[in-house]
C-alpha cells in the first residue's frame, strides 16, 4: 500500500552510495582497499547485462555510505567531465598516510597542506589529493 | 608526531563526502534538501578563492557522508563525462517517493521498477533515478 505522499516519512533518509565507472576492478579494489582501507562489502554479478557491481566502503551499508564500483564488460575508457569534483576521505594523520599512499605508488595530486584560502568562520582544513586508478581525485582530510 | 606508516590506524577511516559543482546554491539546496530531505549542515564562504562550500546530508558528518555543494562564483556550465555515474539513496516507499517528487517537478529519467536485470545471487533493486538541477543523476533505491 503506498503511502501519503504528504507523509515526511516518504522522503529519502540515507545516502547508500557514490557509482562510479571502472575499468578493472582487481586494479580499483588493490587501491580501496589494500590502500585506502576500505573493505569489499558485496558483489554482484549481472551477466545478462554484462557488467558487475561491486561496493566497497568502511562500513554496513545500513549505517555507511559506500561507493559502487560499476564494470561494464564492454565500454572502454571514461571521460572526466568538470562538475563532478572528488571524494573525500578522513584520516588521523595526513602526513602520514600520505606518505604511506605514495610509497605504495599512488599517484599524488596534491601534498599534504593547509587549503589555499580561509573561510570566513575561520575554517583551513588540511588536506592532500591522490588520484585513484580511472582518473578519480580522493581527498584525503585531517579530522 | 608522525605516526609509524605501518600502523594500520593510518589509514583513512571515514568516508566524508561526495563534492559536485553546482551553478545555484538556492536551486541546488531546493532539490537537496526541500525534494530529497537533507538538511544544510554548514556553510563555508572563501570570497578570496571565488567560491562557496555548502554541506549537506542525512545527519551528522562524523558519522555519515553528506555532499558537498561546491559554487564557484566565476565559472560556466559544468560538463557530465562518462565515468562518474550518481549517487543512491534511500527510500522506503518508492512509489511514494517518485511520485511525491514528480509533482514538485523534479524531472524523472526512469520511472520505478526492477533493475532491468538480476543478480546471479537473485539481488534485484526496485529503483528509480531522477535528476538534479545541474544534471546529476540520483537514484532512489527501495530498502
Amino acid at each position: 500500500m503506498t503511502k501519503n505522499i504528504e507523509d515526511a516519512s516518504v522522503l529519502p533518509y540515507h545516502m547508500l552510495h557514490t557509482m562510479l565507472r571502472v575499468r578493472d576492478l582487481d586494479r580499483s579494489l588493490a587501491f580501496y582497499c589494500d590502500a585506502l582501507g576500505m573493505h569489499e562489502l558485496r558483489r554482484e554479478d549481472y551477466p545478462e547485462g554484462r557488467f558487475t557491481l561491486s561496493f566497497i566502503g568502511y562500513g554496513d551499508e545500513a549505517t555507511n555510505s559506500v561507493i559502487e564500483l560499476t564494470y561494464n564488460y564492454d565500454d572502454e575508457d571514461y571521460s572526466h567531465g568538470t562538475g563532478f569534483g572528488h571524494i573525500a576521505v578522513a584520516v588521523s594523520d595526513i602526513d602520514a598516510a600520505f606518505e604511506r599512499l605514495t610509497r605504495m605508488g599512488i599517484k599524488a595530486l596534491r601534498k599534504p597542506g593547509p587549503m589555499t584560502y580561509t573561510a570566513t568562520n575561520g575554517q583551513r582544513d588540511v588536506i592532500a589529493f591522490v588520484e585513484d586508478p580511472d582518473g578519480y581525485r580522493i581527498e584525503l582530510i585531517e579530522a
